[in-house]
């Protein structure tokens, strides 16, 4: 196969990419889409290869292009040129970055999980932002977290508006989905602290004693961290509130964990 | 004056406040929009009454919309029961919240800040992303910051997306403007430290002493703090990263910097 050019909506893989914004489209064909170079790159180099790769006139020659394109037609997946028309209406934005590539989404089970191998774990409950989520694993990635595992029915990491936020580090971060009880019962075998995070809690998050690996338990925007999660921690701790905000935003939240914890 | 019901789009007070969305348009008024009855709540707690109040239907009974009601004619201002359609297109929303207050913007003057009154300050160069921005403010607010100062050309405090993610922290958080040049020469008469968050630091930001009160001074999303912004500090830290993200997102790392600090 070879790059071709492609200039047409109606083109049959325009318009499967252009589906991906659906979550039952990407949850049915275990694709997402991944904008920029930058964030294709890190995919390629993380050995993702995509399945279809798009780049508009301006970018094929970057040599960052060429090298996701050869990764691309090595793994037998599609390189098209499209028009700048087409990277808008994929991205849905009137300023569309000029590579786009469609990847495998990977999830990674919660007993392939070697808790030694990393000093912090972070899980969500039922998260419910994807720029949240995003943002999230993008804080994982830059302190060495060792995976983000979504507990209960959470927003889909591997949506658009979250990969975005990830910067690229959804290729570099094991995402691991759970049930509740899935998790509650995992998480009986954790050789070090879960660490809840709760506006109710009396220890300052500073002053808490954290063994390693610890594994940061957050709650959603909308509610925090129900009863039965928080009694699966070993310590819950706060983060102090001292002016009139009576929560932070949650990405802010669990960075201040991960680095308080880490 | 009493409440009146609207219910065209072409009535002068919807005009003047879909306009809103225009920074030109709120530069030029001094005015700004907040959504959602907790966040125009936040407003009249804090003594900022409305100078518009529009609410739909469906609110228009609730205590708090009451108390904003008295609060916005109280002063003059204009309370307005609007259609659904209405709230929609002044928020650009699809499910637009059902109060939206339009109230003037609020700058506290650099030489107006009392040091000593806060342990931590925040100041943010040229910061770019109005969701970063609100937050921050919203941080601030949490962590009961004296002020967050933006330094040089900065996306708007007062934008919709900005006052969104504040979560009402808008009404409680000082928000000063200061050219670089200002800055610097303020920055003179700091009594405690000042601190910039540097990639190429090489003390850990949990390992530095921080005179109080602290003054976190953070560069931007693409170029972090530049040299000569950087040369105004009194200690530079850096966030170690430990992964292959090569950064955080900004308000991120100025959430973990304001607890890492305070």
């Amino acid at each position: 196969m070879s790059v071709k050019a492609v200039t047409s909506l109606t083109n049959p893989t325009v318009k499967a990419v252009r589906a991906l914004h659906l979550r039952k489209e990407r949850d049915e064909t275990g694709l997402f889409v991944a904008e920029g170079l930058k964030n294709v790159t890190e995919g390629v180099e993380l050995g993702h290869a995509p399945q279809v790769l798009m780049f508009g006139k301006d970018a094929a020659e970057h040599p960052l292009t060429r090298r996701a394109v050869a990764a691309t037609l090595a793994a037998g997946g599609e390189a098209i040129e499209v028009t700048h028309d087409i990277l808008a209406k994929v991205s849905r934005r009137d300023n569309p970055q000029a590579v786009v590539g469609v990847f495998k989404q990977r999830f990674t089970a919660l007993d392939a999980l070697q808790p030694p191998s990393a000093d912090v774990w972070v899980a969500l409950h039922r998260v419910r932002d994807p720029g949240n989520l995003g943002t999230i694993v993008r804080t994982a990635d830059a302190a060495g977290c060792g995976a983000v595992i979504l507990v209960g029915e959470c927003c889909d990491p591997y949506s658009v508006e979250a990969v975005r936020a990830t910067m690229g580090s959804i290729f570099a971060v094991p995402i691991v989905r759970a049930s509740e009880t899935e998790f509650a019962a995992w998480r009986g075998g954790w050789p070090g602290s879960v660490v809840g995070t709760l506006l109710t809690a009396e220890v300052d998050h500073r002053q808490a004693d954290y063994a390693r690996p610890a594994l940061i338990l957050m709650g959603n925007e909308q509610q925090g961290l129900p009863p039965e999660m928080a009694a699966l921690t070993d310590v819950n701790v706060k983060i102090p509130m001292r002016g009139r905000a009576d929560s932070l935003n949650l990405s802010v939240a669990t960075g201040i964990m991960i680095y308080a914890v880490g």
